[in-house]
């Protein structure tokens, strides 16, 4: 018999933060799959990569931990250098405070006092967890919640960057929704987020950066705006994998949410770089292990990963190994696939990396990553923050 | 430290088998969102429904868990009648033996020696827990290990109904492979499978009724040339919720495999029922609550629920109890709701739900239910074999 508040805390209390260590390396090849693993070489050439030229431009990175939703991740990001992470959710947020990550930003707007009791509960007990904002309703829910418990909390606030997903329309209304910020008693304006999340995946960095850098000038106009109306802003949040290299000529954030660089997708990797048609400015490190299960024709062999062990959002994953054949979605757990002009021979039992199409809802399908070194695995990390949806 | 084995076993271990009990009755507007929830009473007739109709036609029910992946709900099918249930993987499969449910069909062909020897030992603490075979070889592995280990086990040859995925070819092919787990020493031929899930969402009754008809035609002249060869197969498994009342006029299948009649989802509803263009043989009882949290624009609102909430293979999700708007998918927490000619009125705060797409990759993002009855939740049921991937 539990309370429903105590459930929470209990589902919360039960996620592990912490490695799970093998008594000995094993063969990348013994896992059982469908297996989430993880390039460590490569991985680690993606933090640094990402790291070092962020500082060299004098940004700081925020990365966004809804898309590894791991603390065993973030606290090597910022062990690399990231001020703090980005958490879609409270509960994923929750997570990451109890791995000891001080700096924690909520990034998607609370409407109801329940979840806005939930963030105060856990700014009791970490000073660093901030929280947007993006209408008065949610910011008046916050000031009271906030001022029950004496506490004064750091709001970032969250503009719409024109894609009608959330934040307060650029110019006047975010003027206005920083003002009733500055002037609530509980509440301090720490920063404004505009993530355009509807530029990250243009294909073509010409036409990414034309896009971006006119979708960005109401932040710039903003912010001079709130300037000119002596509100100081110290921290402009917003930006991701796909734009960081544009970020620093257009001069508007210097507080970086990237997420997906650290693992790359299909996805990101097609829209294409700076001088090239494919994006490698960071390289693929997490793939899926499927296993050849079956085989009823000559021309297809089936895999043990469909719909429950890759996101279905985009395109179909594709093979880390194998080239000159096709996967099609076979259902919840199975792929088909259409054995055109193999680069290697596919046969029953054979165990195969691929990459996946969309990172963030791939992790979310799975407990835990194995990550692996010259092939092989000491330990097993925990995706402690997923499933837990509310 | 551990290994990889003990690591396995712990994951088993560590999953709920059974409701956590609240101490009291709760709201369901109480509920935080993203939060799947059941319509009790639906379900209750839904179960009811089905195991009454098969009865009466003389078909056993062998509910598939690959939908659910709850034990209280496998003991509820299986109390209302089920002969026992499918599990698509082993990890499933443990989870249900765990759970007390005694004859278990592993419904999904094995290939590698590591599985193999998981399901031998699943099967050395449960007598009743049966796997499908597709092919000589994982038929030769599975007969080595149950051998290692003194076993008989009882096997289901599967059959491709033509769809390329799993299954030995109809005919000829099936007769040999019958013919080699019969001569097999520690294999024991209990039964055929022949799923067609090619079928099962055809819409239109009619059209539905004749492309089964024609694709299960190669299972009946198959178990007539394994009768005429003295092979006997007791039992023909088979089928799903789109052909359930198909099946005693067709007269192959005598046992169901039925998984989305107890929740429904869209895409069943859509397929049409024997009478009506609507498939409402079965209601939909699964559902997701979902929060608006955000309006940048008048005419759109923002739930808190995108493709970490609702699996995105199919159509968009639809609102259980507001017409005339359209939802957008809004990537991986969002959806964004178009507010055309909203038959309510949707304000920021509101907790609404919505039916699901496809119910069983859905269910499989989620952790837990929160069935309700009369518009309060008493118990939480665990989504126990999700994310148990390998």
């Amino acid at each position: 018999m539990t309370t429903l508040d105590n459930f929470y805390s209990q589902v919360r209390a039960a996620r592990p933060l912490d490695p799970i260590l093998l008594d000995k390396p094993i063969a990348l090849e013994a896992l059982q799959t469908p297996a989430l693993v993880i390039d460590l070489d490569v991985f680690e050439r993606n933090l640094q990569k990402m790291q070092s030229y962020l500082s060299a431009q004098g940004i700081a990175l925020r990365s966004h931990t809804k898309m590894h939703k791991c603390p065993v991740i973030a606290r090597k990001q910022v062990e690399a250098g990231a001020r703090g992470v980005c958490a879609a959710k409270v509960s994923e947020a929750e997570i990451m405070c109890d791995a000891g990550i001080d700096d924690v930003l909520v990034t998607s707007p609370l409407a109801t006092r329940d979840k806005v009791d939930r963030f105060i509960g856990a700014r009791k007990s970490h000073s660093g967890i901030k929280l947007v904002v993006d209408h008065e309703q949610s910011a008046t829910l916050l000031n009271d919640s906030a001022g029950a418990e004496g506490l004064s909390v750091d709001v970032f606030i969250d503009i719409d960057p024109g894609m009608g997903r959330t934040g307060v329309e650029a110019g006047e209304g975010m003027l206005r929704l920083a003002e009733f910020v500055c002037a609530a008693e509980h509440l301090k304006l720490a920063g404004i987020q505009m993530y355009a999340g509807n530029c990250m995946h243009i294909e073509g960095f010409q036409d990414r950066q034309a896009k971006y850098t006119k979708v960005m000038q109401k932040g710039i106009e903003t912010l001079a705006l709130l300037q000119d109306n002596g509100i100081e802003v110290p921290i402009v949040s917003g930006g991701g994998t796909g734009t960081y290299n544009m970020e620093a000529e257009l001069g508007l954030i210097n507080e970086l949410q990237a997420g997906s660089y650290a693992f790359m997708d299909i996805e990101y990797r097609d829209i294409g770089g700076r001088d090239s048609g494919v994006f490698s400015d960071f390289e693929v490190s997490l793939f899926v292990l499927v296993t050849a299960i079956s085989q009823p024709q000559s021309r297809l062999i089936t895999v043990d990963g469909g719909f429950k062990s890759f996101a279905s959002d985009k395109m179909p994953p594709q093979f880390r190994d194998v080239e000159g054949v096709i996967y099609h979605w076979g259902g919840d757990e199975h792929g088909i696939i259409q054995l055109d002009n193999p680069s290697r021979e596919v046969v029953l039992g054979d165990k195969l990396a691929m990459l996946t199409p969309h990172c963030d809802p791939t992790v979310n399908l799975h407990d835990f990553y194995f990550p692996y070194r010259d092939g092989l695995v000491h330990e097993i990390w925990p995706v402690s923050a997923r499933g837990f949806a509310f």
